[in-house]
């Protein structure tokens, strides 16, 4: 029995998608013959290259700082890397004192929405959303202000200028897109900035994906506009591009007087970011840029793989492709949800059904999570991918 | 220019006074010749022993997991083994199910609150009181009902009763105190218990430094109840005993039902803890045992070291002292902020004023924060507690 009262705002968000899949895996009895393909979370499957290893065993035992606690914005180094290297990949200006390190990009998320709105506003997400970003606003009282995409996944500003009510303070953009895969063009980022500065409301451009992004520029101009920071809030992980999901590492680019005020946010809720992974993002920014570059090769070529195989399976229908996703249109009859457990038990194949990215019809939804699946390719290679071309025919 | 909306939320609280302090001692010129005596921030000072970094480092090297991601709530092994040593320790059973593993002990009080209140609610909370705690209420806009203590520092649960009213949430106590030292009574602690039930109000008991608590056994009686987790949320930091202040690992023990709530929430912001620190902290556990005994007993060594100096100033009157605390009353006309700062400047001593943990005068005060100071005597060695004795003297 609970006599303590457990407050209505957790009740009111679903679990953790990531760990009900988890739950899926332990209940289902697979195949025989036939292993798993888990193609559900959106996170590298292997540990950092040997050299970021041993990089890192040199830190934990020569480094006692490494073990104590430090600034809550984050390591002064990292952050004067972040603003030089970022000045030059985006051509603008970005000053270290507008970055900041966060324990992971959902907490650099959390951050964000924490200084920019409370119970009662309102915040516009395209749909298919991030789950964790919709989870958020639940449980803070925010009202997610569902943005439906068009065939092509991308958001239209005009649709969403039309959604600003006096309660909105942010729009939240995913570029490239999870689940969606797909980049938004530039000229897009730069009506949907154009939009939230006319309105006083912030742009949220989530770019945790941005290290495997297929064009070899600045995939956008935000950060070269002088005055970004009055409206743009960036978001970044370390964990994709350097394999560190576990040391949970991540960044938030905006005003520094925004992050005066995050800095009472972030020193509640973790006092600084983990260390280790701090100085691991470093080593990696600093030695492992040819490492980085063939790695995005390598995922580009799967995204390509992923083309050519399910142009082979005319009963599906590819979405959005790009970074670690593919958001497809599956061709059967039953719920989405139904669809992706029922591939794990035949084919042993673990996708995430759309239902968990957007609201079903019932709760106003387009009809798209009921009808789309989310596959995280980037963790199978082309012999994987070739693999799930010939489960998903079969 | 900040055009995008700043939430008045996060301005309604106070700046971290660990990053404050930080900042004096940037801004002030020490005496010459006098090395500064850091005694400001409740953290080890060294890294981990040399064996424990081995073993991280060992990890690091050859543990691919322990750089991927983890389970919301935690190493499995981990959570088994606190609740194993915790049955044993309290006389009482905990269920690994009852532990949640969170990235420190902070974020452990914010998922708490986070499961049992909202904006409009309140919980109580002890005058003079852990700053982070009391920033994390107002941020979430929960009224933190003060509840002064007497002059040993403890509160008495008859105010606390009659603080009550319909919109109390929770008890939240810390013992060992932060900052006060005091070790509350077994007794004292099953009275809160006892008025928390009987309002069906949570009693949260933030344990982070138990590890150095005085009294052999175990300090309290509440884990002994088998209906524990129907009342009792207890908080943990690995950071203490172990120095592992910065990997972030502490821990939440309570009900089964209220952790699926904490998972959601602790998804959004961390994903899951720092996998090096679980793992170190597990490592420590089954290995570091003597050496945390010593440690132990070289903090109350400490402890008695304070207690023999300060006897020898008789316009200082020590209010608490235990754990890495003593709380003093000063013998100075101006205010402790004032103090603070003048001891740094004059006497190169860096302690945390009474300002920092309690409400001024004109904010309702009992006039301790004005008169108080924390000092964080566990970052000092005998001779350096002699050398405080003798600036403060002089």
């Amino acid at each position: 029995m609970t006599l303590s009262p457990l407050d209505p705002r957790l009740a009111a968000t679903f679990p953790p998608p990531v760990m009900e899949a988890r739950r899926w895996l332990d209940e289902t009895v697979l195949p025989e013959g036939l292993p798993l393909l888990n193609l559900s979370q959106a996170a590298p499957a292997d540990p950092p290259p040997p050299p970021l290893r041993e990089a890192m065993a040199r830190i934990v035992t020569e480094d006692p700082a490494a073990h104590l606690y430090g600034p809550v914005l984050g390591l002064p180094e990292l952050r004067e890397r972040v603003a030089a290297d970022w000045s030059r990949a985006y051509g603008g200006t970005v000053a270290p004192a507008q970055v900041a390190i966060t324990a992971g990009c959902n907490q650099a998320f959390a951050a964000a929405l924490t200084s920019l709105a409370g119970p009662g506003d309102a915040v516009i997400v395209p749909t298919p959303y991030y789950f964790n970003h919709k989870m958020w606003l639940d449980m803070a009282g925010i009202e997610a202000t569902l943005l439906p995409t068009d065939a092509d996944l991308l958001p239209d500003p005009d649709r969403a200028a039309a959604a600003i009510t006096p309660r909105t303070r942010a729009i939240a953009l995913v570029t490239p897109n999870n689940p969606g895969g797909v980049e938004y063009p530039a000229g897009l980022l730069d009506d949907f900035r154009d939009l939230a500065r006319t309105h006083g409301i912030a742009l949220i451009v989530d770019e945790t994906y941005r290290d495997f992004h297929s064009a070899d520029g600045a995939p956008h101009r935000l950060l070269a506009d002088p005055e970004w920071d009055d409206t743009v809030i960036q978001l970044y992980s370390f964990s994709k591009a350097y394999r560190l999901t576990g040391h949970r590492t991540g960044a938030i680019l905006t005003s520094p007087a925004r992050l005066t005020q995050i800095e009472k946010w972030l020193d509640t809720v973790t006092i600084c970011p983990p260390q280790l992974g701090q100085r691991a993002a470093l080593w990696g920014m600093e030695n492992l840029s040819d490492w980085l570059a063939a790695e995005r090769s390598e995922i580009l070529a799967r995204r390509a793989a992923i083309a050519d195989g399910f142009a082979t399976l005319p009963d599906w229908q590819v979405q959005g492709c790009g970074a670690y996703f593919a958001y497809v249109r599956h061709p059967f009859e039953t719920r989405s949800d139904a669809v992706a457990r029922d591939l794990l038990a035949k084919r042993a194949v673990l996708v995430l059904p759309g239902t968990m990215f957007g609201p079903l019809r019932d709760q106003g939804g387009d009809g798209r999570a009921e009808t789309t699946l989310r596959i995280a390719f980037a963790n199978a290679d082309r012999d994987g991918i070739s693999d799930l071309i010939r489960r998903l025919a079969g």
